[in-house]
C-alpha cells in the first residue's frame, strides 16, 4: 500500500468511527522499554506487539489525538505536493491557538517529534516516506553512480569534498544506476574518510566509501541498509576503540533501543567490524603513548557492553574484556603514529585481507 | 613567496643563528587580546603588530621551541608529498617520547593546535595550504561548476543532498571552472538550506546556496571570501533572528577575537544580512506563538552585540533594540507558519527586490 493510502487510512478509519456513533480512536503501538526486545532469530532490537488506543473523547488522550491527525493530515499534503520538508517545520507550520482559547496545538517541538513517530510505527514507514526530514550528515563517495531527484551524481568524481548524503535517500529521492563495489566501508570519522579519500583507497580496494561525520544519521543508516539489502554489499565499520565507537557499530547493527521501532528498516544485521580495537595496538605495533588511559566512565561503558545480548559473541567479550584489562583506548588517528597513509596502505588491507573482523 | 618556502625559511633561519653561534629564536605575532583589534578601515578583527621571540636555550621556550619546528618540519614533508591531513593525525603522527626519558613531544592535541596557529600568523599562510585540515561541515549547490581536486563538478546537478564543502578550499584544490551566480546565499541551517535546494531557490534566482550546517566551518568561509573576492558576488547571510545568528554573521563579516589572525583571509567585511529579524514578525504578518521569548541569556547577549564596534551601524542598534523591546527571538523556520515555500516564494524575493537589508 503506497504511504499516502496508508496515511489516509488513519483518516477514514477516525471518519468510519464517527459514523457509527463511536468514539474515534487510533491504535498505536507502544514504544516504551517494555515493548522492546531483542530478536535473537533477525539480530535486530525491536518492537514487541503491545499497542495502545488513543481515543478522540478522553480527556488524557484528546489533545495527542487531535496532534496525531493535524501531523498525518499535514504529511499526506506534503506527499500530494511533492515536497520534503524539516520536522521543525512541520512544528512551526502547524502550531497555532485554537480560536477563542489560549490553548496552542503544540507548545514545543517536543510534541510534534514523538507523534511522527506514532505515525511512522502505526503505519510502518520512515517519516522521510512521509516527506519528513531529520537533520542530515554524512559524505559519501566510491565506485557508485546514483540519481537523486533525477540528477546524475558519479560518486567516482567528488573531489576531497564528497557528496554530502541527505535525509531522505528513499527510492523515490534517491536511485542507483551503477555500482561496481564489491563492499561498503563506512568510517566514523570524517576527517578520516577524508584521509582514505585523499588515497583514493575506495579506487583500490573497489568500494565505496560512507561517514557518518560521528553516529550516524538516519539517512546514512538507510543508504547502507539500501546497499546492503538491495546489492548484497557487505558493510565494514570503522569506528575508534571505545566505548562509543562500539556503539555506533551496535547501532548500524541492530539498531537502538530508543529508536527500536525503526530498526527492521535500518539495521544491518550483517555489518562487520574492521577496526579499530585494543588488540591493534600489540598487532599493528603501535607506540603505547598513543593510547589513552580509560576514565571511569569508559570502565562504566565498557561493563555495560559486555551485558547486552548483541555483544554477547566470543570476540566480542574478548575485545571488550581485553579493554579493560589493558585499560586503555585510542582513536582512528592513532594510527597515523606509523604514518598517515598507515591507514589505507597497511591497516585496512591487512584487517580485509586476513578477515580479521569482530561479529 | 611559496607556502613551502616559508616553511623552509624558519628552519634556515634557526640554523643561521646557530650557526653565528646564537641562541636560536623564531619570532612569532602574539594571539593575546592585548594585540587583536578592530579595523575600521577594512572592517574586520585583525591582530595589532606586537611579536614575542620564542628562544631555544630558554627553559621556559624550549619546549615549545622543539614543537614548533616538529609542526613545521611535518608540514613541509606533506607540502613535499602532496598529501593533507587533519590536525589530530598531526598530533598522532608526532607524538613521541624522547629516548631515555619519559618526556613526551605532545601530551594531547591541545599542545599542538596553538603551535599550528602560531605557525599560520608567523608565516601568514592558512593551515589548509600548509595541507592541514581543521573539521569540516557545510554543503554547497547553486549555478557553479568547481573543479575539486581535479574532478568536475557541476553544482547545479547535486540532487537533494549538495557537495560536502572541504575543509581546504584553496586554488591548489578548489578552481571555480564556470559561475553563472549573480551571488551568493549562506544560510545558516542545513534544513533550511534543504528546503530552498529543493524549491530550486538558487535556480530561480541565479545565486549559489551554502549552509554552514549552523557556524561555519574555515572552509565555507574561505568559500565565501574567494566567491565575493575573485568573482564580485555578493555575499547574502540568512540566519535565526537570534543573538547566536547575529553573532555567525558577524563572523561571516568581520572575523572573530579568537581567531583575529584568519580575518584578513576568512572575512568578508561586506558581506550582507538579509534576514532573519524580529522586525520580520510585523513585515511579514507572521503569528505571535511562533516567536520564543527571550531569556536571561539571550537578554544579556543582545546587550553585549550592542556594545560590539561593528554592530554599531543604526540599522543593526534598530534591530538589536527592537529585539530587546519586544522581548522575542525567532528560527527560520518560524516563516513556515506562513506555508512552507513561504521562505524560497515571499520571504526572500521581497527581501532581496526590496534590499531590505542590515549593514
Amino acid at each position: 500500500m503506497s504511504v499516502e493510502k496508508k496515511i489516509k487510512g488513519i483518516g477514514e478509519n477516525v471518519l468510519e468511527q464517527m459514523k457509527k456513533g463511536k468514539n474515534p480512536y487510533i491504535e498505536i503501538p507502544v514504544r516504551t522499554l517494555a515493548n522492546v526486545e531483542f530478536d535473537e532469530k533477525t539480530g535486530i532490537i525491536k518492537l514487541k506487539g503491545m499497542k495502545a488506543k488513543r481515543f478522540f473523547l478522553n480527556v488524557a488522550h484528546a489533545r495527542k489525538f487531535m496532534q496525531t491527525l493535524l501531523v498525518a493530515a499535514f504529511t499526506k499534503g506534503l506527499i500530494e505536493q511533492k515536497v520534503t520538508t524539516s520536522i521543525r517545520d512541520l512544528y512551526y507550520a502547524l502550531k497555532r491557538t485554537l480560536p477563542g482559547t489560549k490553548e496552542n496545538t503544540f507548545e514545543e517541538q517536543s510534541e510534534s517529534d514523538p507523534i511522527i513517530e506514532d505515525l511512522e510505527v502505526t503505519l510502518d514507514v520512515l517519516r522521510e516516506e512521509m516527506h519528513l526530514n531529520a537533520e542530515r550528515k554524512g559524505l559519501m563517495v566510491g565506485n557508485c553512480t546514483i540519481l537523486d531527484a533525477g540528477d546524475e551524481i558519479n560518486l567516482r568524481k567528488m573531489g576531497t569534498g564528497g557528496y554530502g548524503v541527505p535525509s531522505n535517500v528513499e527510492e523515490e529521492m534517491i536511485k542507483f544506476k551503477k555500482i561496481d563495489a564489491d563492499f561498503v566501508l563506512f568510517v566514523e570519522k570524517a576527517a578520516v574518510f577524508s584521509r582514505l579519500n585523499e588515497d583514493k583507497f575506495w579506487k583500490k580496494h573497489n568500494c565505496i566509501l560512507i561517514t557518518g561525520e560521528g553516529q550516524p544519521s538516519r539517512g546514512v543508516r538507510r543508504m547502507l541498509y539500501r546497499l546492503h539489502n538491495e546489492f548484497g554489499l557487505p558493510i565494514y565499520v570503522l569506528t575508534d576503540a571505545d566505548g562509543w565507537g562500539y556503539y555506533i557499530y551496535s547501532v548500524i547493527k541492530q539498531g537502538s533501543i530508543n529508536l527500536a521501532h525503526l530498526s527492521p528498516k535500518l539495521g544491518v544485521p550483517d555489518a562487520i567490524f574492521v577496526g579499530l580495537t585494543t588488540k591493534d595496538v600489540e598487532k599493528f605495533k603501535l607506540p603505547k603513548n598513543v593510547t589513552i588511559k580509560l576514565n571511569e566512565m569508559d570502565i562504566k561503558r565498557a561493563k555495560e557492553l559486555l551485558e547486552y545480548p548483541w555483544f554477547k559473541s566470543k570476540a566480542w567479550q574478548d575485545e571488550i574484556n581485553h579493554m579493560l584489562k589493558v585499560g586503555y583506548k585510542l582513536e582512528l588517528e592513532a594510527l597515523s603514529s606509523r604514518g598517515i597513509k598507515f591507514i589505507s596502505e597497511e591497516y585496512l588491507p591487512t584487517k580485509i585481507k586476513n578477515k580479521d573482523f569482530i561479529l
